[in-house]
């Protein structure tokens, strides 16, 4: 039903694909020229708080579970013994929080671009930066791809690239060069796992170039898994893993069932779900 | 990248959640108020055609075949048996097409209130009303709650409840009198499947509440599955399948392996990954 008081909405238009996607918001909280890129922060009326980065959605408070918990737990439930794990962008510290959640966990380093991004959220999603006092936690600011150009061989269980739209700075994060230096970083059995963007709007853009570019980078085999993600472009959203030598469709079911954690969306079922691709993209996907 | 060219968009707010989606429109072609209801359709810039009813999206050419094959495959493979299925609603006949590749299925009627929707399908979704002239379809113009009143008992096995939202005229067609209907009308191992909205937003309001009515009015079984339809608020929709004294969660995996027609979405692997539920769904509904 309308109503007759005006009201404001804050739009994110996808321009490719012709479609938009908006959130009511109570007030414009905050908004900053970060050397990066332009950081806004909304109060929404139904969805928390929203933070936006060159206009494009982050996430909210009511929906990052879905994203945040399929990023990082059916990665480290499939790995055998993640110990050392890596974050690439994931600023807002929700995937931080999720990983360390996994008590064998002994160090997660998150390497972001944008300070400002994580201080932001410590201010206004304090839920998502409950671990960054974690002992195991190690917060580096600076540039992933030059961070993963030095990283020793053998040194990483498990990379998680949890980064922006394949366009401006996260661009050099999508692409055999990228994923050869993770290749080198990860041990055996060691996994990668990058957002791979909508599976209606994206399929032959990002998702069939990723797998290619890194099974030419070295990984033996790669998945896509997909979730629910409502404020991005098309609702609908994936993560592709690759891994080094090891299948990546059995994993630590047990322990999934047994995990000493809550989670909202996740869990050892789902787990198996969302590696059940649709037709068409089980047609367009190696094996 | 902004375009400057001045561009038309649908536009459809969810105003109890503070969200909106909006498609991009090359041309309004076609309004009219038929004695149900207002139906718009546009033709838009990367969605193909979308019909609108009392300006709620409906569907577009581009992603209906999420929701028509996830409203017929499933329930259509989990009863040992379907020749007899009854549509209510379903009047863009999406939904009986996927029914109809059945060929075990010997009749279908589709019972849509409005002919004027169906007459529009034709034109605008042609592809969607190819199965209108098979022999076993047959297209009733009228009012599926009174239908169901004068069903005979054990005369159908799966009943399919493609309506709107749970306001105005199909307002009826969700509680626990419709439902006793379509338990007599249904046989031995019968199935109800019915839309039940976006777990993430009516999951309280609608899912919960169709559990508990569905089994109040006799099924002993009830089961939600759930998938991405983009053009739906969040992009997350379920449906919700009742049974009359057989489980609902194995169902003929060979056959839908095997099934002789093409989708797009289902398959059998994500038939089986669409009945795993999300934590917070797992721990809200009845087993």
């Amino acid at each position: 039903m309308a109503q007759e008081t005006p009201r404001n909405w804050f739009t994110e238009r996808c321009e490719e694909h012709g479609s938009a996607f908006s959130l009511e918001t109570a007030r414009h909280v905050y908004e900053e020229q970060t050397p990066y890129q332009r950081l806004d922060i909304y109060e929404t009326t139904r969805w928390g708080y929203l933070m936006t980065l060159d206009g494009l959605v982050m996430l909210t408070s009511r929906d990052n579970f879905l994203y945040h918990e399929m990023m990082s737990h059916p990665a480290l439930f499939t790995h055998a013994d993640p110990k050392r794990v890596v974050i690439i962008g994931g600023g807002d510290c929700g995937t931080l929080r999720e990983v360390l959640r996994h008590p064998g966990v002994e160090h997660c380093l998150q390497v972001e671009i944008d300070e400002r991004v994580t201080r932001l959220s410590e201010e206004y999603f304090p839920e998502l930066c409950e671990a960054n006092g974690d002992p195991r936690a190690e917060l580096h600011f600076g540039d992933g791809i030059a961070w993963m150009k030095q990283a020793p061989a053998d040194s990483v269980d498990l990379v998680i690239i949890d980064s922006t739209d394949p366009i401006g700075p996260a661009e050099g994060l999508f692409g055999e060069p990228f994923y050869r230096n993770c290749f080198r970083a990860l041990g055996k059995g060691g996994i990668l796992v990058q957002q791979s963007e909508s599976p209606l709007l994206h399929f032959e853009r990002i998702i069939q170039p990723m797998h290619k570019a890194m099974r030419a980078a070295g990984f033996s085999h790669t998945r896509t898994l997909h979730f629910p993600q409502p404020v991005y472009p098309s609702g609908w959203w994936s993560a592709t893993m690759a891994r080094k030598g090891e299948p990546l469709d059995a994993f630590r079911e047990a322990d999934a069932r047994a995990r000493p954690f809550p989670t909202r969306y996740y869990n050892a079922g789902l787990h198996q779900g969302a590696l059940a691709l649709p037709q068409f993209m089980l047609e367009g996907l190696p094996e």
